[in-house]
Formats: C-alpha cells, structure tokens, sequence
C-alpha cells in the first residue's frame, strides 16, 4: 500500500496513521517526503478493509494498493531516482556517469594493481575483479577468495577506486561485506533467494546482474527481495541475455535499461563486456549504452588480456580502454546536458 | 575467389584474367578498384586448381578463395563501404546519417500526404508506408495494394521524400517497382528466396530486415542471394528479435549493427519501433542506434496514432517525432564528427 | 460466428438463416452436421446486432461469437477431428498412424526410386522428396524443380506412395500442384502470406510446418488464412523451434503436439529429423511422437545418407530406417488402441 | 585421464599406476570395472607426458585425454549406466521405471500425508514436495522449511516412500540432508556452484534440474562439480527450457532425454508438470517421456489442486493422476521390454 498524506500532515498524524497500518498487521516500509508524506507499507492478504479505513482518515490524501508485483522498487512508489552511495563518495544513478572497470578475475597483486591504475587512469570511479568465480567447469580457475579480495582493499588504498566484486553464497556474505564497497550478484545467482535474503542485511550496496534468461519483472522481483530484506541500496545491470543469436556471446537488451528507467527508481548501468564476449563490440556498445541513458557502465579491461586468466577476449586492453574513453566523453558530455535538463 | 591484379594492370591483363575465369566455368561478379583491380568471381565446386592457375599469371598479385560463405557482401571481398543511392538523391551508407520514417499502413490520401509532410518537417529524407501488409491474421487490413502505391507516389511529388515500402511476393516485384524507390523485405520474409532472387534483378535498392529469429549470417547469406542475383544495392535493417522476453515487442539486438558493421560493407539501418512495439522508447533507442554507427533509422510515426489501421502504440505523434529528432541533432552531429574522422 | 441450428431443422429453414447472415454482409464458411447443423460465417465487424437476430430466430439454438483469432481451425468452430485425403486412399487425422518418408531433396532419378522403393518397404504411405529447395546460401544446391517433380509422378506411378513436396512461391503454385498430392508450407514461409493466399485455391491438401520462431497461435493463423481462402485441408506440423540450445539443430517442441490437439481439428504430425539434425536421435523422437498422440511422422531418409546432396547427417540410412519401422510397431499398435477408446 | 589397464592385471600393477598418476600430481577420482579396470585420473594442465609414461607401462593397455570438458559424467569415461539408489531401495537407472510425485509445496500435515497416500496408490515409489520454496516473489510463500522437512519424514514412514525434497544453499545441505533420500536441486539454482560443491559431499543422491536457460553441455557440466566434489549419484532432470513460446510454461526439450542418454551414463528423468505448466498436458507428456527412454518421471499431484498453496495449475488431481498411471502401464511395459533387449 502507498499511504499519501495531506500536505503539511504533522507529525501526530503520521503517527496516527503508522498505528493503524500495524494494528492491520501490515509493516512500514519506508516513509518518504518532505512537504508530502508518502507512506509505503507491505504485508501479505487482502488490503481493501486497511485501504478504505485509511481513506477514511482526514490526514490522509489517498491510500492506494501497489498494482506491480514489486512494489518497493517500483516508480509507482517511489518516483524520484534513487541515487546509491559506495565507498561513501561514488554516487549511481545521479547527475554524474560512473564507469567501473577492471579485470574478470582478480589473478596476482601486480595484476589487480596495474588494473586500478589503468582503471583510474582510464577515469573510472569504481574498480571491478572477481575474488569468487561462478565457473562452469569445475577444472577452471576458481578465484582466489580472500586472498583476492584483500588484493582489491589493497587496490583501493593505493588509488582511491570503490571495489565492486561478486559474492556468489550467502554464507560468504559477511566476508565479502567486509572488504568490498559493492556487492555483485552474478547472472548465475539472479535467483539464488537465499543470497538475496542475505544481501537484504548486508549493510552494502549490491549490484544486481540481469540473469541469462530473466525477464525484466523477474530483475525487478529479485531486486524487491533485497529491499524488502532492508536494503534500499540497489543497481541493477543488463549484461545481455540468451537467444539463439551465436555471433555474440550474449544478445545485449540495451531497450532493459529505458524499461528500467519507466519502471524503477533504481539505477541502472550496462555491461557491454559480458552482452558481446568479444572486446571490438566494447567501444560501439559503451556509447549505445551512454545515449540511452544507462546511469554507468562496467567494463572488462586487462594490462594484458592475451594472458588473463579468464574472458580475456571480451577484456579491453590499455590502449583500447584509454582510447574509447577519450571517445566517450562527448556523448558522456551530452548524457550531463540531458540529466540536467531532466532535473 | 578475389582476384587482386598488380598495380597497374593493364586492362588487357584484366581481360586475360577474366578469359581464364571464364574458361574454368566461373563467372564474374564484379571488376573493383581503380589503381588496384580487384575482380571477384563466383560459381561452384573446387576452386584450387583455378586459383593456382591465376596466381601463376604474372599480372596476378593474389588470388584467394572467399572464407566466409556470404561472399560479396563480405568486407573479406570489399571494404570500402557501399553507398547505396536511392531516387537519385538519398545515399545510405555515406556521411549523412539517413532517417525514413512514415505509417504503418497506407491508410488514406490524407492519412499519407499529412504522414510524408510531417516526415519531411522532422527531417526526414524517406517516406516509409505500407501497402500490402503481412497480417498474421487473415481477417486483418491487408494493405491498398496498388492504390496505396500511387498514393506514395503523390506524396512523393508533393514533398521530395523517396519511397519505401514492402513487396511481400516475387509476383509482385514489377508492380512495386514501378512506384517504390526502396523495395522493403519485411522480416517475416527474410528467407523468401524466390522473392529474394526477383529482387535481385528489380533495379532498385533493397532494404533487408533482419528476420524474427535469424542469425546475422543467415541475413547476410539472404542480402548475398539479392546480390549473387544481379542487385549490389541493399541495405540492412535491425528490427529485433524475437526472445523470451515480453517487456518490449522484439529485443533489439542492438550489438548486430556494430557486428554487421564488422562483417559487411552493407549499410545498416535500425528499426526502434518494431524493436520495441512502444513510443515512449523510440526516443531512447535511436539516441543508442545514432551511437553505436548505424547508417539511419526507420521510425513509425501517424498523424494520429490513436487512430492507425495498425501498430499505434509503437507510432510516433507529430510532436513526440519533432521533438526527438530535435533531441537527436547533437547525437547526429557527433556521429558525423567520428565518421569523418574514420575516413 | 457459429451458429447451431436446433436438432432437425429444415434445409428451408437453414436456407432461411443462410439469407439473414448474407444480408448483415457475412460469409458463409462451411455448413456442418446432419442431425443438428452447424453454419460458421465469417466478416469484419461488429457481429452483435446480427447475432441477437439470430438468435431471435426459431430455427437457431445458439449463435455465438468465436473468440480466438483462429476461427475456422478451432476446436471451438468443429469439435469433430478433420480427416484430410490425399491421393485419394491416404487419410491423415484418421484412425491410422500415417508415415511420409523420403530424402530431402530430389537428386536423380534412381535415387529417387530407391528412396521410394525404401520408403514403402518401411510402411510408409507418403514419399517426401524437394524439387524447391529452400537453401540459405545462394550458391547450394537449389532443386531440380519441374525435373524433379516429374521424378516424383515417376516414383508415385511405381510405388503407389503419395507425394508431398514444398512449393516456396506463389508463383509456382499450378506448377507444383500438377504434380504432388500434398503441398508442403516450409518453416520459412509459414508466414509467406502471397503463398498460403494461393494455396487456399490450390485444390490439393496443405502440409504447414511451423516457422522456426512461430508461435502455436501464429501457426494456427496460418492455417487460418489457407482455410478462409477456400482449403479446408491442412496438416500441421512440429519440426522444432529455434532457441539458445545447440546440442540439436532445433528444439522439438513435442508438447505443441498435445497443444494444438486441443485447439484446433486439423491433423498435427512431428518431423523429427529436422526437430533434432541428427540420425541416432530420430528413432527415440519418433517414438515419443506416437505417444503423445500425434497423427504421423514425416521423416528423411536416404538410400545412401553419406552421399545426399543436402540434410545427409540427419537422414536415416536404409538398415535404421527398416530397423526403427519395426519397432515403433508396437507404439503405433497402442496409439491405435487409444484412438479407437477416445472415438 | 582414463587409463585402461590390461585384462587380468595385478592389484599391484595397478597400484603402480596409481603411483605414477600422483606422482605426476593427479588426482584418482574413481577405479572401475572387474575383468578389465579403467582408472579416472584429473588434474589442470598438460596431461601429454604423463600418459606417454602411462603408455609405456607394461599393465597399461591404453591412457588416453578425455574430449569432452565434462569428464566422470560422461560415457566416455564409462559406458556401463549408473543406477542411483535412494533410501536403500529405489533404484533409478535400472530395469524399472521410476515415478516421483507429490505436492509443489508442503502445506500441513494433512496435505502432505493425503498426497503420500496418493502417490503410493498410484505406484510411484518417491514422494516430492518443497519445504523450501523458491519463490519469484519475496511475497510469496516459501515453503515450511524444517517443519516441511519432518513432515515429509513422517509422510515416509507411514508410506515407505523416499523422500526427494529442494534444497536452495549450501548452508542447508546438512539440514536437508538429515531428512531427504534424495537432494533437489531447483532449475534456477543449476548453476549455484557453492551449493553443488556443497553437494559433492552430502552423501546423498541429487536430482540436478535444468536450468531454465541452461545448455545441455553447462547440465553436465554442473553435475561434474557434484560428481568431481565427490557424489556420484546425480540424476538429471529436463524440466523445460524458456523460448518464445508461451502456450506453455517452458518449452520441453525432450530430445535432451535422448541427447543425454548418448552423453552421459546418468540416469534422466522427466518432469512434465514444470515443463508444461498445464494439467490437461502433463499425461500425454508423460507417455512420450516413457516412449523416448527417460528413467523416470517426476509429476507434481495435489489432493485438492484447486486449493494449492502454489502450481496448482499444473498439478494433477487424484481422478486425473491415477488414470494417468493406468493409461501409463502399457507404455512402461514397452519400456520394459525396450530395456530388457538392450542390456
């Protein structure tokens, strides 16, 4: 349910009406506004009784059921954008682009290093590697696990980038909260609802990948896991989905980020490194993504890509990564002018 | 096979060559290049004991069979980029980005003459309509048919505008021919190859969309039997495909423009409306088609969508299609700006 | 509409409702039953005011609008299964499992009477065999055509087997009818509408395979416009879709089998040859095909599967062929038993 | 590695190559066979040298690479089937057919016992039922958990059914483990590898589902983790995949039944209710899961399917499931016989 209260409702009636949302059973949610109280309150069963007895109170403007399956992460809300705050100073889904970049997996401390400095050097805010691989084969590079995400704190100290990295169990939650600034769901574990329970508590924000074949609803449902959980913080990702289509490694939705931006509050960034597998797409996808209004991006760059452990042919490597941002900022200019302009 | 003469070849060197060709049962394509000679040739079974036989030709640099099983229209055979030239004026595929847009249907004089006026006052250089309309159902509007054409015709006088429109039959191609200045292949038909071989004898240009769930090499191999027939002037178009996902009509696989741009000297165009099936994400969706260096776009706009025969919900209004291609203007200018620079 | 006369109304009396139908501006379909008749109609339009009179009339029991966009190939419209006779002595839809055999396409002639001789051997009552052949790339082997259909009438004369064969263009519609029993809708043109639109006239019995990204209610449409153009014999057939796996040339969809036995009266038959590209897996396919209940199997197969000029890997050499004929014989016995329960 | 020793050679003889394999730092994942023992050796890197020294062992008759990336799965590395038995007494690979059914959910007491009673009747010889539930919404109910668990334990006592159940974490393994005959692992968890690795040591049997989106090569691939991690009783599930398609739930693929019997010696088996989403569906999928070989099936059944905490659409209702079962026996008979003649 949305509860919108009158104008300059006061507190005392706010209150009265937070009284009689729990006396039905229901839970606040969040309570939103300044000059216009917006009360979000979830529970399961019929609402009609609750909706018409709110109604029925003088403070209160509208009271009005959430008609999408998800509710607290949906525009009908919530309208204004929500910005997520990493590392206290990178701010998604707000008047500035944010691009996060870096290597598949984290592989040696020279290796994650070079990445940070490329990373930073390039202009991106947020460094990315992977401590916990999802691999396919059992036989293949696993990740380092801790040790890898020590060599990204570490990577942090040394130039100042946020550290996003994917946790893939919920019983690895607290470690990884422990060291990195954004918590990454894999595709693979879009639906792992045990994980997602557990990112609800995490204290960090979490970047949530589009599954393989999950469908936008299902990405929002899952992103309402984490929020209903307590946890507002939300980025959602479309990094290519499944078809048929082989010249591509995924097929990239690049239409999921402006049906996102119609029907969530939530920001959204792209990952044009995993949607094609193959770097040359990278560049041309990167100013797709910027023009239709992603809030960011997340990119695979490698000091070598010829020698990376993993997806080093969708890696950018220094030359290709530093070039294609020199390219982007144009389009990143002119992605400004029209946030600006939106405001 | 390509054929790569010496620098300098006289043209009875050429003639030699092709005599050679001939002899061994192939037949000529097409004699590229000024300096340079390129001379591609075409027909079935082994080719070594040709190739050997041109390569010990001393006026002969290199002669190589073609890997890749779309060969004309391959960038293996030609790289320089095809322009292709429709009603005398409208290049595609040059350093004017190109916009068609238009209805749907023909529906009426009146519906299409107002249709091409606000086509033109948008800046297009196209008018897109159809006149015989696949329908899944057979109780739908079919099309006008011949009458629809001679009203493309008129609006074509009264606004300067080229004309495309689709032809859905190979008995039809004379017929379209006559009024048309683009002979649109819709996706349902992409491998129609009777209607594919007409069209490559119908001298005019031939736009080729992308089929509902065909692979980019499947489109290519269906441009290579309009070309392998007789016709070098097609045009490509991504409209979407057909995935899981429900959210959007189509999921615009927006990475094939930049693969297209790798494999082909083709033009490419992209089709926002059929992509997505709704207006509010047009807009967006030609900002990313401008972006990733499509050669144009093609846009459904009505006078009055809410009226349209078919496809209203993706059609434009008059003052949502003004307004975005005054939104695009920088997108456009910088997309000129690269391509000037990349040549 | 369908409208249900009362039990033993007059022929004056159906003559009579004939007359208002025709004068709302509707179309007689098809007129069925003894006992009690059945008159479907058909036109655009709000059909309720004719409705209502209808129903006002003594004679009529029912008149009620169809209400899924197919009309005539509904379950809805003719609950009876439609028995579709080619040749004149094989009845498809009927209480016998019907088995089309034959290579893909038409190479010569002894290989075409072999394939045949080899077909009837196996059981079958059906020789398939492409004269047009709808090839992806320009420069395969594309049908012997009319040369090929006469081999077909060769083999027929020898044999007894009916024929099926693809016909790919409007065009060549009379051409193709001369010759074959059934006309063969390919994948590809399931949605060629000029095609179905002649074959409405055709005067012989359609085979409709399902395009490879085509709905269950596509198809249906499709059958539909064959239907309201004047041809009432349609067999549809699974022949597998397109989707992310790669494992098998396409992916059976067995399940539409069951699916459209519940929308639509028209016989339903499974190819598991091109469901699966690959020769071991179409014996256990074809046995899954008679327990789900499907009317026949169309499958290839080939005198000589190492040397076929196209589908070889998919092609059951003689030994399977003969080999898998005889132990379906079981399945095809209990599929009988079945059918004769449910009548 | 599999390493062929020569019929009839020594414990020692193999011992020794045991010795060689570690010393080369292998792995020894399995010895099998009487007559003739095959030994199972993995590891990263080059396996040249070590199977040049390998060969030229005097007890070695061959040592050769495996192909395929999925190793101990696969009937390369053994062709003799497995069978999986759970609970002491249910076989599954075997010369019997093996039926899994019961409720989507465990709801109450009385529920669960109701549907193990069902089950039995009807003759399936393993009762399903989800304690813990994952649910597309967080609003949704998910699933009993420990208190599902025990009742489904006393469902088993009172029938003698084994108990198959989901488990959603690797941090539940234990728990599930301490009530469940056999571990489910869900569709969307397929690719959770912390929960297969998990797994790989729960010393129970796992019923590894497809994933929605997974690749029939990523299936084995996810029961190699298992089977490398140290559990060699998996059984593989096909339960649909998501296509365009949407008259179903998901698509069944159910040439992957047959497919996977030519890839793998694990047992398969077909879950139709999943696959289809629609009760009318499930008992003519059935009869095809039977016809094309699976080794089971496993249907979801409800006492009261229209009161049904969650799939009761697609669950079948006593009268519906215990003539399904009958109308099933003379399909299993052929299975049967089918099987018997293999072997």
């Amino acid at each position: 349910m949305i509860i919108s209260m009158k104008k300059h409702a006061t507190q005392q009636e706010i209150n009265g009406v937070v009284e009689v949302i729990q006396q039905f059973g229901y839970r606040i949610h969040e309570i939103e506004g300044e000059e216009r109280v917006v009360i979000g309150a979830i529970g399961t069963g019929d609402t009609s009784v609750c909706l018409q007895t709110l109604e029925s109170m003088d403070s209160v403007e509208k009271a009005v059921p959430i008609s999408v399956p998800y509710k607290f992460v949906s525009r009908e809300f919530k309208n204004r954008r929500t910005t997520v705050t990493a590392a206290g100073n990178v701010h998604i889904g707000n008047s500035k682009f944010v691009v996060m970049a870096g290597p598949c997996s984290v592989e040696s401390e020279q290796q994650i290093l070079k990445s940070a400095e490329l990373a930073a050097k390039g202009g991106a805010q947020v460094l990315r590697g992977g401590a916990f691989k999802p691999r396919t084969s059992p036989y293949d590079f696993q990740g380092m696990a801790e040790e890898g995400l020590k060599l990204l704190a570490k990577a942090r100290e040394q130039t100042g980038l946020a550290i996003v990295t994917e946790v893939m169990s919920d019983a690895d939650v607290a470690l990884v909260a422990a060291y990195a600034d954004i918590m990454q769901v894999g595709a693979r574990n879009m639906q792992n609802f045990a994980l997602l329970k557990a990112l609800g508590k995490c204290g960090k924000p979490v970047l949530l990948k589009r599954g393989l074949s999950s469908t936008i609803r299902e990405l929002l449902m899952s992103a309402e896991y984490i929020v209903a959980h307590g946890n507002n913080d939300v980025i959602l990702c479309e990094r290519g989905i499944r078809t048929f289509e082989t010249a591509t490694r995924n097929t990239c939705d690049i239409a999921a980020v402006a049906v996102l931006r119609e029907l969530t509050h939530l920001p959204v960034i792209l990952d044009p490194s995993h949607a094609t597998g193959k770097r040359s797409l990278v560049p041309p996808l990167c100013k797709a993504g910027v023009a239709i209004g992603a809030d960011g991006l997340i990119v695979e760059i490698h000091p070598n890509p010829q020698k990376a452990v993993s997806d080093g042919a969708q890696s950018l490597d220094p030359a290709l990564w530093l070039k294609m941002m020199e390219d982007l900022g144009p389009y990143i200019a002119l992605w400004q002018k029209d946030k600006a302009q939106a405001v």
